[in-house]
């Protein structure tokens, strides 16, 4: 393997100077600049990263902390958006996974520090208070889909509420007016956030929301998950037969939604508008009809996470960080039939 | 933060010897590395992992290249697989992310080769030829669902064969004759595979494979993979009418052949039994009724991986690895209504 000793001799400078070239000091001049890099790609060079990490401090790589669910299909777009953005800045990705275990998480902070990150980035499955974050002392850290119990570290949220406040929206204009909610697991910090964008939509538009339209889908049983969609359609349709939509906690609850009204009879969405949350689109474009959703933005807040990281060292930026929610229409919805028959 | 010379203080021994025991040397007395080992925990001692490296030559870590697609959420229970053997062994994992490119992939290994990782794993969303593998000289290397073009790099496969056969096989116990295929995009390698167990498991019952029996539910398009079910389910049964369960390619085109035998009023399983493959779980457990599956033993894949590494250092291990796909029963098959007529 070629040493800097080789590409100094080749360009006929100091190792001193390859060494200035590689760590972009300003004072080289350009043409020697040049003359070094042709010597780096001639004899293929490759600098000792970690020699270069013990001298500088500086490791060029980014630590990833998962609680485990960060690895589900849900939310490996997270994955994606940190791994695009450490590629495009040529830095490499470490990666831990702690089953959100405090004693693990503090295990690999502290290896990730003892590697020398540059910066770590917390990520969860669930919107929730990152309880077992340790003290990350000395690196800059920021929290995906996650906030800090002391509230000062940085963080990068989808915005839950203005998601299913669009949804909402959406279907008021298309003439609904008695529309139900099957809300995610109420365990989930998620859930109230997406509750209180559907209340706020339907009051806006002078709705109101009677008891038995939210009805929970979802809950955390003994063996994990457990959908109550079955009962959820059968209590709201019980309270008000005539509910012309139905928002959805997440695609899979739509999914379980969606064959609950056909063992009904009702056809989606001529009886009944459906609308989903996550466009996960194995489901979303899986199912007849292909469902609309509310899209998390994760892939984005992936990329936003290590831009923060980037920004945290000029010190002027936000603590929080909301990306929107949007809206992904696709032919599950359509006005309701008994609008039609009025205004017909 | 305490230094090795604090440890060596605090236990009373020689810099060397708490080298030594991190180092895990053989001649240093039991009492001695525990005394040592005690002074770690009091202390709270973090070895420099970047500088051991630079001394010996290892990193701890091990790193992982993906094509993208390892990321998605198809694949990305190889991941998971890969990184709880990770941790199990206190190792980091090191993820570069090549959308299958040549140059990215040579430039992600490089990087890794650089850090000292003590392997590098390869893995692919499609089984498939790594034709962008470059050379990994002096470092462990394994591929998992890909094969080297040269076949001289250990790999970690699914049995895809074996798998459509179980399931088919399976079928025909269920009293079957007449099974069609819906098979994944031919351009994947575990088409030919996938298709080869069931033609197999057919031939093994004495039972034939008609032309027309055989559809592709998917293939290629410009703006990425297009379902052709719908036809592929017309082409079916246009050619016999009478075929009792069809068994697909994946759990995707699973869904959507259940959306096309619920237009033409067949019910599942009561008129036709259905089979899928992945065991992709939010697809599997959502349908109505849920859906018999061939589970990729993924998961397992990247643990495999992992200890493939270490078995490396002994020379002493076959070059492929093939893990078995096992059958998940749910509800969508059941013995064909003609059969319980004749024999009812």
């Amino acid at each position: 393997m070629p040493t800097i000793r080789n590409v100094a001799q080749s360009a006929g400078v100091s190792i001193k100077t390859v060494s200035r070239v590689l760590n972009k000091h300003k004072a080289v001049r350009k043409e020697t600049v040049e003359r070094v890099n042709r010597a780096i790609a001639a004899l293929d060079y490759m600098p000792d990263l970690m020699a270069r990490a013990m001298r500088g401090g500086r490791s060029g790589a980014i630590g990833l902390v998962g609680d485990d669910v960060a690895l589900t299909p849900y939310a490996v777009e997270i994955l994606r958006g940190v791994q695009d953005a450490c590629a495009s800045e040529d830095r490499m990705l470490l990666m831990s996974n702690t089953k959100g275990d405090p004693a693990l998480t503090e295990h690999a902070v502290r290896a990730l520090i003892a590697r020398k990150v540059e910066g770590i980035i917390f990520a969860t499955r669930y919107l929730r208070i990152l309880h077992e974050l340790p003290p990350v002392a000395g690196v800059p850290a920021v929290l995906v889909n996650c906030i800090a119990p002391t509230g000062d570290v940085p963080h990068i949220l989808p915005d839950d509420a203005g998601g299913s406040h669009t949804a909402t929206a959406y279907l008021v204009r298309l003439g609904h007016r008695k529309i139900a909610l099957v809300s995610i697991n109420p365990a989930i910090m998620a859930a109230e956030r997406r509750e209180g964008g559907f209340r706020r939509a339907m009051h806006e538009d002078g709705l109101t929301v009677p008891g038995g339209r939210v009805q929970p889908g979802q809950h955390f049983g003994a063996a994990g998950e457990i959908f109550t969609t079955d009962q959820a359609v059968a209590a709201i349709l019980e309270h008000e037969p005539d509910v012309t939509a139905i928002l959805c906690g997440t695609d899979a609850i739509a999914m379980r939604v969606c064959n609950a009204l056909r063992v009904r009879g009702a056809i989606v969405p001529r009886d009944i508008s459906v609308v989903g949350f996550d466009d996960f689109t194995m489901i979303t474009q899986g199912l007849d009809p292909p469902l609309t959703s509310v899209a998390l933005p994760y892939y984005d807040m992936g990329q936003a996470a290590v831009a923060r990281l980037r920004a945290g060292e000029t010190n002027d930026v936000a603590t929080g960080i909301s990306l929107s929610c949007p809206l992904v229409i696709r032919q599950s919805c359509q006005a309701p039939r008994t609008r039609e028959l009025l205004t017909g």
